[in-house]
């Protein structure tokens, strides 16, 4: 049966003597891997977690973090990311959520912690994830590997609850997304042949590992035996150091983290000549910015999937064949890919029926990669289930390929006059713009029209443009109802979320204060 | 959920327009395949086939065969392909034994049919798969797809059962594989990360599609959307004018195959430029056969895959990396490969305990590729799934890069040409006849097709019978290769175990000196 601590033994088995991750200076094989899991699978047992309890973790990337993943599963126990760029009050929230029996923390978390502690009603056991001695009321990770005694994988697999995902904190209230081992196994497998990777890959942790892009990158690099080279955080001049010096050859970020790296002053000063593959998801990609990585990084085949938690997470793959300006698969860059193995994918309205080609509805989806449903949630999780589809919550449409074009993130569009904006769409022509560095559109208010197109702006060091010079630019490329009527340019990075999006909560918020936007 | 109607759905939706099937000068594409396997399931239906029922096939290859396939699926029926070289009393007995309602037959088979009509207790409808017309009694295959409307696919999926697939039994009975829609797909993608295969490849199907090893072949290219050029049978003159008029690129062949394709003595005369990659497995490969294939088609990648039908059926896959006799990867040529992804693997002792690297002992594993047992044989399913364990019948060792070497097959059978002949079938017939005393048959060395079955014969006193007359005699209650090929006649009794069982071991021990047995 598929699980994740076969995943383990299988690499073990045939990779054992290689590398399995890195951290600074410190290497760990695929053995000494299987070997540090099942110990801290031990140490959990030994500390009274059971079959389905939670175990939660609220730390930077590290390779301890790559362990747990599998330490806890190994254990039998059910995982729980939690999204380290949350407020005190939201880690709250998650951890008596889900209900946690322990939490695993680094050094960049031991004080939110303690602030917080009181308020924690299910929590018995903190085990800290550090180098340092352990601060008090914690047990040492590297103890619990240390003093445990190997023990068989637990037997849960197949539909058995592996991890609890939390999303929609950037949206409304978080929910717990229940996934299956056999969730994340299969759908690495499903998204394998679109990858040209192997184990002699070495894969770049730079996104965060609680969000499940990176999760996904773990299991995958897990079940191909690739090496894995993790950096605590995002800083785009350590992630081109690292790709230099560590030999890098296939990444995974996201579309801001990518506008950033390809927008280095300096890139031209690093040796990037092993990096052959960027994947790219997570959020919608402004197709000025996959041109920049085109030209800056031309030996890097660029890869984009689309997907959500809720999909474990990919569902659709744009390869490398497609991102191209020339040629009979030029034109396409705007595409969110094709469906991946494994995967039915049909357009539904809102009665159900499947649309045809050319038409817009909700992106749906069946398949092994499914979510089990939300956590305490069964009105939610049957409304998001219903007829057996997982519906995304996202608009969208397929071309006469099978080609999946994202045109209404749902709970990203504007209604003005009647007409619906997409702000990817309006994003996109922002972008195009030369001096723009980063750009969010959003709904505010207006008087007549309910609410209006409203765009904020990072323009690039040194570059200038005004309000009416941008309006004017966008009025060339898309129709006038969609351009910004008013924009704001500001100095400082516009605000991301943990998983690297723009938090576009947070930019509305000033402008509907006391006001309800009534947009689904 | 994973069926084989959604690898159809999803592969018409991304390749519509692509070539899928070639036959002759005939010609299909993915939608066409959609289409007519949706009406071919509608007549089914109406013919009152219902959800799990059984329909056979008997025929040789056509891309008619290919639809069986899935029609059958998208129907909810269960898909019972039979071995096309039985004597018609197998016939007889596989279906019945599965209970088949329908049968779907080509003109090579309609006079086997009426030759063991009377004796058929179970079937129903009669479907003529030819392009003639109908002989009397039966459906045509074509005025099913015509004249029915296209049906949404049935809901079986994941567990339920697809199909059927029948083994040699080593009773003398052969068993009923029973493999479900998971297990299917999964197996396609569990292997796919190892076959460098894509969309843009054209495979060559002229091994037998009613054995798993091409059935496999034909869900890979549905999974991927790969073109598919069918030839009725194996004829090595016909497979390399194929491979050049075609553009083959991917051909699966089983080891005879390629030993015969490869000492074609004009096999210069033919531009195989586009063959990129042979995949064999199903029997033990010669290592001669293996070099011989390097030296006349060297742009051509080789793989292995090693596995049963009883795990859908790959376990191992030996990459082009390892055929080589120079470099760090050399000497593995005796290897079986290494477990793909999704496999527990292990060797095991008589008492189910997991045996070191470099051990001998039985090969078994996990994975959502395992069958659901054996049809109506619940006592020999326990006993071959015990403890959660796939036990294969093969014994193996595991060198410490997890690769598998198979030593000898546990059960008492001979693969021959690719096929499995169990002893004890071929001893059940020999036994028949009135002069036997005692006979062991046993796998003796044999360049091309791997194993020769060989029988070792005592007759009674006073009686006498020709080496001819033996095998003449066994042609007729069973299938020319469960034959034996060779006889040899002794006076002394054949030595017995302690618990009066033949010592096989002994036997075989002269012919085998200084050879690995069943080496694959």
């Amino acid at each position: 049966m598929s699980s994740l601590s076969q995943i383990i033994r299988h690499t073990a088995q045939i990779h054992g003597d290689r590398v399995a991750t890195r951290l600074g200076g410190r290497s760990r094989t695929w053995r000494e891997i299987q070997d540090r899991v099942s110990r801290l699978a031990s140490g959990l047992q030994g500390l009274g977690i059971e079959e389905g309890d939670r175990v939660a973790v609220l730390a930077l990337n590290s390779d301890r973090y790559f362990e747990f993943y599998f330490g806890v599963s190994w254990a039998g126990a059910v995982y729980v990311p939690v999204n380290n760029r949350l407020a005190p009050a939201e880690f709250v929230h998650w951890l008596n959520d889900s209900g946690s029996k322990a939490v695993f923390v680094d050094d960049n978390y031991v004080a939110a912690i303690a602030e917080i502690r009181d308020r924690l009603e299910t929590l018995q056991h903190f085990v800290y994830m550090g180098d340092g001695d352990s601060p008090d009321g914690y047990l040492a990770f590297e103890d619990l590997v240390k003093f445990s005694a190997p023990v068989k994988a637990s037997g849960r697999a197949g539909d058995d609850m592996a991890g609890l995902f939390y999303t929609g904190g950037t949206t409304g209230k978080s929910k717990g997304v229940m996934l299956s081992h056999r969730n994340h196994s299969y759908n690495v497998l499903q998204a394998l042949p679109y990858f040209d990777v192997s184990a002699d890959d070495v894969f770049l942790h730079s996104a965060p590992m609680f969000h499940l892009a990176d999760g996904f990158f773990c299991l995958m690099a897990a079940t191909l035996g690739c090496r894995n080279v993790i950096l605590p955080a995002f800083e785009p001049t350590r992630v081109l150091q690292t790709m230099q010096n560590e030999g890098i050859t296939t990444a995974l970020l996201v579309p801001t983290m990518i506008n950033m790296v390809v927008n280095q002053p300096d890139i031209d000063s690093y040796d990037l000549s092993s990096l052959r593959h960027l994947i790219y998801g997570a959020s919608p990609m402004p197709e000025a910015v996959i041109l920049k990585a085109m030209e800056v990084i031309p030996h890097a085949e660029l890869t984009q999937a689309y997907g959500q938690t809720e999909a474990s997470p990919v569902i659709t793959v744009m390869g490398p064949e497609y991102h191209t300006t020339t040629g009979p698969k030029a034109g396409k860059l705007k595409g969110a890919g094709r469906a991946i193995a494994g995967i039915d994918l049909a357009i539904l309205d809102d009665d159900g029926n499947e649309l045809p080609a050319g038409e817009v509805g909700e992106v749906c989806i069946m398949g092994d990669n499914v979510m089990l449903g939300y956590w305490n949630l069964p009105d939610i999780t049957a409304e998001t289930l219903r007829d057996g589809w997982l519906h995304t919550g996202d608009g969208g449409r397929l071309d006469e390929d099978g080609m999946l074009y994202i045109v209404d993130r749902v709970k990203d569009m504007i209604v003005s006059g009647g007409e619906n904006v997409y702000s990817a769409e309006t994003e996109q022509a922002i972008y195009q713009h030369p001096a723009v560095a980063e750009c969010a559109v959003i709904g505010i208010p207006h008087e007549s029209w309910g609410e209006q197109v409203h765009a904020i702006v990072v323009l690039k060091a040194g570059e200038s443009v005004t309000e009416q010079e941008l309006i004017d630019h966008c009025k060339t490329l898309i129709a006038g109802y969609k351009c910004p009527k008013s924009i704001q340019f500001r100095d400082e990075p516009l605000p991301l979320s943990g998983a690297g999006k723009i938090l576009k909560k947070d930019l509305r918020a000033p402008f509907w204060e006391n006001r309800d936007r009534n947009v689904s």
